[in-house]
Parts: structure tokens; C-alpha cells; sequence
């Protein structure tokens, strides 16, 4: 391929009527073969799309602040400190920017149950790293016993089995 | 004060039969006036005590890895891996160490039901951080919207309120 | 103010049609009165207009890759390698990103002769510094000598004398 | 091996009646192949055993501040700053924390003459280094030029050739 | 060869009356062949030869600052800020010492007509890397639209052709 | 003062015939008053003067590369690696550059008992440090306890005694 392709991304803008409720896309920026312009350079660029009511759920990067700039819709957005545990939320349209400090517990969520949402999100890393809080603490491979969740949410073994049966898929960025 | 215990602090290791689930102290080296000699050097150490079946729940340290040397007692640990969620777990004794990589979802849990556990941690920052996954993301102030955490944790609004009802403390490190 | 409002800015995406060459607004992120909550956070964010065959002359940021995306229009943009001087150029549209490798000259410009264009440009840097190529060679205050100019570019000390002797102003990102 | 082991290290806390003056082991932690799961995570451990009156002698260790726990018995232990050459030391006993900032010299001593001791070392860097002072001063190989020792040292080069001819080994960590 | 050769580099510091503008030699030590015991230790180091009236053209090294220490002759030197355009610049003659901050536009030349000067630079990288900015500007392969480049210079596009017809070079350091 | 001073130093380059052993002066540049332009910029210089028979007794630089440049006279010197203790030695001339890694023991002795010599050295950090191994060890204050040091260099602590009763004084760099 010609070289300048290296540097180079072909994405879109557009937002799709998605019925997905959040897909991460566009920019798989990341991906060193899909941009290997970016290869060690800090930095990668993601576009999400947001569904109807679609929820990018609580998640963390462990080596990235996120600033997510609002395509198109209105999200309610906010991330947790660590330290106590206080929650900045808000709701953001078009046009906005907020940032997820790195490390933090942060989601978003269309609010519209009638049209689709998308954001292009900017994080300070080549490599962020995803932690998707539900997945990681209830779908791992193998469960992690009982006896700790169950002492960690403050609900019954029973309730905590039921959630391990469920069907957890990583979807987020 | 003398300016050599700047760099000291008198510490204990002998296990307590504590009535804590768990109890994180003995050397409180993240904080610059406990132990000023620490200051910018890059390392901080805690004690860490578990009651009989005493759990440390699920929690992230985002700018430091954790050695983990059990000083006494039988505990089963673990972390999550991010990406799948894989867990790789063990139980461990006396004179036994474990490494929990920089910002994976870790615990321990104390595996007797009639005494006490203790742990010496070495974590490789001054000031690591930590988020308590099941506090954070269901005792913040104020609460994250129940849609995002019906979403989340594939329940109902209903379950989700009534975990954000609970009471929420802070105790791990 | 409200302490969320440290980590929200609210900006617009929707292109006026600037009778500027080139105008860099909307997120003046860099900026720590105006959006507090990025200090320290390593990434900055800047929306660039582009007027009818607007310019953004060749520049370097020291400190920072810039991943540009392009919101409205049509750019040609590149940026020139250190050793050999080579260039890598690309006309890009609506959606398209396109990666600024840390130090190295770049630019763009607004291929329509008729309408505006504008493009996001992610930093990963909170302050990525700018070095304006033209301005800093010819506009510095005091000049450099004619002779090291002269040499520079060879030409005749008439024309570094004549160029020093316009109007330069820092006009970037 | 299952995948677990790699984060995993069986080690022992009882102290041995050690006939050696020093002995570094227990937690062989910076060697990739006995603790591969720390490999690049920035922080390792070592167990520290003293013969009655065992001296781990002056060294530094030149990329790790080194937090020292007394796992056993009473030590004397110090450091030097390095402009002016300032002595920070004292007698520690079990349970107590000592912090040697990086790069500064420093040792440890059993004050024990009929017992052994033990301590375990956290440091800051998955590889330390060590330089011991005496032996690579009077133990290089080959010597330093005994004109250049016996200024520094302000003795007679016979001294200095009677020191370089001694046995020198390396033991700490 | 003798491992105590990789740390060693056979110089000259002896000045010889040179015909050449500018020639960067002495020691090569970013080439790892020519002097390995360098190799990552985050320094390097040049001999600069001017010839009479010599110019060491305007660049820039985005990795490293720059201590010149002036050893043979007087040299016009100087360097420019980024925002706003401020020139320091200054006469030096044989001992001073001069620094030019990383990433900053900076040049010399040998103010004698008849004679030869040279200094010797000390560089805050392995590897500083050069940009020389006519020549990456002007000299660059494919050439940059002279659009783009008589909207930055504010001259015709003729002049900008003429300049890119010219012989770029690139010679120094 | 004209703020062009601030990256400016007056050095000198000729030798004077120094009674001095060895004298560490010319460019102070680790001094944020004497040469403020350096201040947080990663590098500094310093000239040593060498009296005949001259020596720069062993020391380190804990957070420093040096490269040091023979400006006049014949020079003897080395480092010593830390594991194992390996002593890379060599004699050089004016105009030969020696590098002495980060954090290794090294020196230099003037091998002229009739002339003086001089060197220019280049360290890779604004702030590189020095511990001068015989003045820390010998001559700290308070003393280290003769017990540790007599293990440590295999000597009688009757000689320990002795040494730490000369005068130690830190002239080096």
C-alpha cells in the first residue's frame, strides 16, 4: 500500500439508526493494523454509537483519560472518584465535551428511546485498555466464588449464582 | 522530632483475632505525615487483617501492581484479567506471595471460619489508589440513574434500588 | 460553580461560514481557567475552522500527536518527515482522520474555494505548544540576522529583509 | 504449568538458624523465570536472612527505593545522603519499617550474637540493581590502579594492595 | 575488539581550516555502531566545524535541549520561543556555554571571514533528532503545494516554485 | 538582567596550572541562579581541573550518564560494572570522549606528575548527583558503626577507626 495510507483513516460521521444499543466503530484506532500510523504515538480515537436508551455501561480505561465529544443526540453521561465515592454526571448534547479522567468507573446513556446517539471519543493512550465492571466481576471465566460476591454486594449466594448464569459479552471501548 | 523517623515507622505483625471482616493498617505508608521518609520514593506498604471468613472485596489499585505475602492464616485470591474476562485465582499460605497486575480486579478472602488472616502488601506506587467496585458503583453520592445499572447488571430498577439503599462503607485498600 | 462544570465544556460543531482564513476554537481545552477538569490529564482538544481556501500554514507541536478529524469539507493536509524530508499528503473528507506524528511540520488547507471547513484535532498533550514555522522564522521579535536567514533559504538578503518586514501573527494549534 | 502459577511464588517466613553472616533468598523475585508474572510490573521482594551478628554490608541499589520490614529479631540499619554525606540510622525490631530512599548507600546488621533475624525487602523497580561498595571498589576485576585508591581512601597503596588482594563476594541484594 | 573500546570514542578537538559552511562530525555517538557503549543512555554529543562566515541553518531537535560550549573562534547564535516569537540570541566566544531548549528553532554562524571556528554539543538524548526547516519546508519530496506555502510566507507562488526548485541539503545536527 | 543571560554561561576552556588535586568548576550549570536557562531541561556541564597526579576519586551519579571530553593533558580512568564487579579502564588523550553509564562507580586520575589536565563532562540530567564513595562511607556524619564497616571491608575495626578520624572533604562532581 502506499505509505501515507499508514497515517491514515477512512471513518464516518454519519449516525446509522442503529437498533444495536451501543456499538463502538469507526475508528479502530487502536488496531495496529488497522492504523498503524498511530503505532506508539499516545493517542486513539473511537466513534460510538448509541442506540435507542442505548447504555455504554459502566467501564474503565486503566491507562487513558477519555474526552468524548458529543456527535449527535443527547447522552447522560458521568464517571465515580475513587476516594469517596462521588458521582459527576450530567446531561450533554451536541456539540459538548466532558472527560472521564483516567482510571475512573464512567458511563453514558441515550436518552432518546426514539432515535440513535454517537460520540467521537479521544483517549490519551494508544492502548487504553477496557475494564467492563458488570462483565468483569460476573461473567469472568471461571466465576469467582460466591462467598466474595455475595460479601461484596451485600445480597444473598442464590442472587449471585443467578447473575453468573447470565450471558455477559464485552461491547464497549 | 528526630529526622531519622522520617524515614521509620513502628509497626506490628502480630495478628490480632480481630472481629473485622477486614481491616486494612499497621503501616499507613501512603500518608505523608505518618511517614514522611516515603514521600516520592515510588512504594507503599499496608498490613492487611482479615477476620474468619473475612472478605477484601473486589477492588482496583489504577497506578500500582500489589505483592501480596501472606504473614498468616489460608486465604483464596484472585484477579480479573480485562480482556476476556479471565480469572486466575489460588489459595495461598504462610510465606506464600502473589502478584495483582496494576489496575485488574482483585480480592482475598480469608478461608477460616474460626480465625484470623494476615497479609503484607507491597504496592508499587506511593500513593496507588483504589476503587471498591461494588461501593463505587452502588454507594455513590449521589446514585448513578437505576437505568444505567438495570442496563448494566441485567436485573431489574427494582433489585438496583435496593442495592443503592444499602449501606456503603469504604474499608479495603 | 458546580463541580461537575470543571469537567464539561460546551462547544459547538455546526460550521459558520467564517470569512477567516483559519480560526482554531470551540474547546479551548490547553486553557485551565476554562475547562479545569483536564489539568494534568494529558490530552487537549481544539475545533479548527477553515475559511474558502483557509490555511492552516505549516506548524509543529513539540509536545503532542494530533489526530485530526475532518466535521465538515474538504482538506489537503500532511505533514513532512525529519530524515529524509519526505512528505506525506492526503485530500481527506467529512469523517476522515488523519495522524500528525509528534514534532513533525504539518498543515491544512481548505480545498473549496466556496465554503467553510472544519475538523476536531485531539492533542496528546494537556499542553502540546505550538511552533508556527513562517512566524517564528520571519516574524521573531527581535529578526534573526539577515545573513544566517539568507544562507537558510538561499536567497538574497533583499528578500529575508522585505519578508521580515511583513506582518506575521500566530494564528494556530 | 497451569496459567495461575505465573502470579504465584511459594515461599517460607520462618527464619533457618543461618550459619551465613547474610543470605538473600526466599523471594527470587526480579529472576523472570522463577516469578514470571512480574515481569515488567515495576516493583519485586526478597527475604533477607542475618547469621548472628550478619552484616549485609554497604551497597545501593541504583533504580529502587527499598521499603525493609523486620520479619525477626533486632537489626541496626542506616543510610548516607549523598551532598552532605549525612548518616540516617537506628535499631529496629519486629514489625517495624525502614525506608532506604533510592540510590542512597545503605546496610543492615544483626545486633544478635546468638540468634538469627530476617527481614523482607519491597523495592520499587522489577530490577533493582546492586552495587556492593567494597567489593567493587577492592574486588574489580581487573583492579583499579591502587594510585587512584590510595587517594581516595587517603592510606598507603600497600593497604590498598593488601585489601585488593583479600577475597571479595557478592551476597546482597 | 576490546569491550572497554564500546565506551570509548577517539576524537579531535584540533580545529581544521575547513572549506564547508558547516560540517557536524567529531563523534557520531546516536550511531550505536560507532560508539555502543551509548547506546540508550540518553546522551549524546557532536563537534560542530564552521567554516569563515558559516551558518548552521535554523532547526529544531524535538528530543533533546542542546548545550553548545564554544572551543575554537566567535559565533552569532540564538534560538526562538514558541508563543510569542521572542528571539534570545548572542555573541559567544571560546568557553561559553549556551543553551538551547528542547524542541526550540535555533542557529549559529561563524562570525569571522577568515577564519574557522568549532564548538562541541552536548545533547539530552540518544537520539535528538533534526528538522531543518527550509529544507524540510522548501526541500521536501514530493513538494508541499505552494498553496500551502505562499499563504504561510506570504510571498507569491512564483517565488515559493523557485525556492522548490533549489538544492536542499541536509548537513547538520 | 537581559533574560538572554539566562541561557548563557562564561566559561573558560584553557587550563591554569592548578595546585588542586582536582577542582570540578567552570560551568556550574546544576545551579538553577548561576545558570537559570537550564533549569528542569535535562542536562548540565562541568569543566574538572586536574593538578598533576590529580585524581577524581570513585564516586556515582545516581540519576546521570556522563560523557566526558578530554580538553587537554592524558587521562586514566574506568568504571566498574555492578554485577559482577567488571572494571572497564582505559587511558585517553585530548579529544577522545568516554562515557561512564548511569549509576556506575567510576573516576579519573591526571597520569602527568609535571602538568596540569582538563576535562569537559556532560551529564544526561539538570540534577545528576554525586556520592563520593570513600567520603559517604568513611566520612559520614554521624560515623557508621565500625562493626558494619569492618565486616564490610574485611579489616580491623582498629583501621576503621583510623580512616574515620581522617579529614574527608567532597570536592568532586
Amino acid at each position: 500500500v502506499s505509505t501515507v495510507l499508514l497515517f491514515f483513516f477512512a471513518g464516518k460521521l454519519s449516525v446509522t439508526s442503529s437498533m444495536h444499543a451501543v456499538r463502538v466503530n469507526g475508528f479502530p484506532c487502536k488496531d495496529p493494523m488497522a492504523f498503524p500510523g498511530l503505532n506508539t504515538l499516545g493517542i486513539s480515537l473511537a466513534r460510538i454509537d448509541y442506540g435507542p436508551l442505548g447504555v455504554n455501561t459502566p467501564h474503565i480505561h486503566p491507562r487513558a483519560t477519555e474526552l468524548l465529544t458529543v456527535l449527535e443526540g443527547t447522552l447522560y453521561l458521568g464517571f465515580v472518584t475513587s476516594n469517596p465515592n462521588r458521582l459527576f454526571s450530567r446531561v450533554v448534547k451536541k456539540g459538548d465535551v466532558f472527560v472521564f479522567p483516567k482510571a475512573m468507573i464512567h458511563f453514558q446513556m441515550n436518552l432518546a428511546h426514539d432515535k440513535p446517539a454517537a460520540a467521537l471519543s479521544s483517549l490519551s493512550s494508544q492502548n487504553p485498555g477496557v475494564i467492563s465492571i458488570a462483565n468483569a466481576v460476573f461473567g469472568s471465566n471461571p466465576p469467582i466464588s460466591d462467598d466474595v460476591l455475595a460479601t461484596a454486594f451485600q445480597v444473598e449466594k442464590k442472587l449471585i449464582d443467578w447473575l453468573q448464569s447470565q450471558f455477559w459479552e464485552n461491547n464497549h471501548y
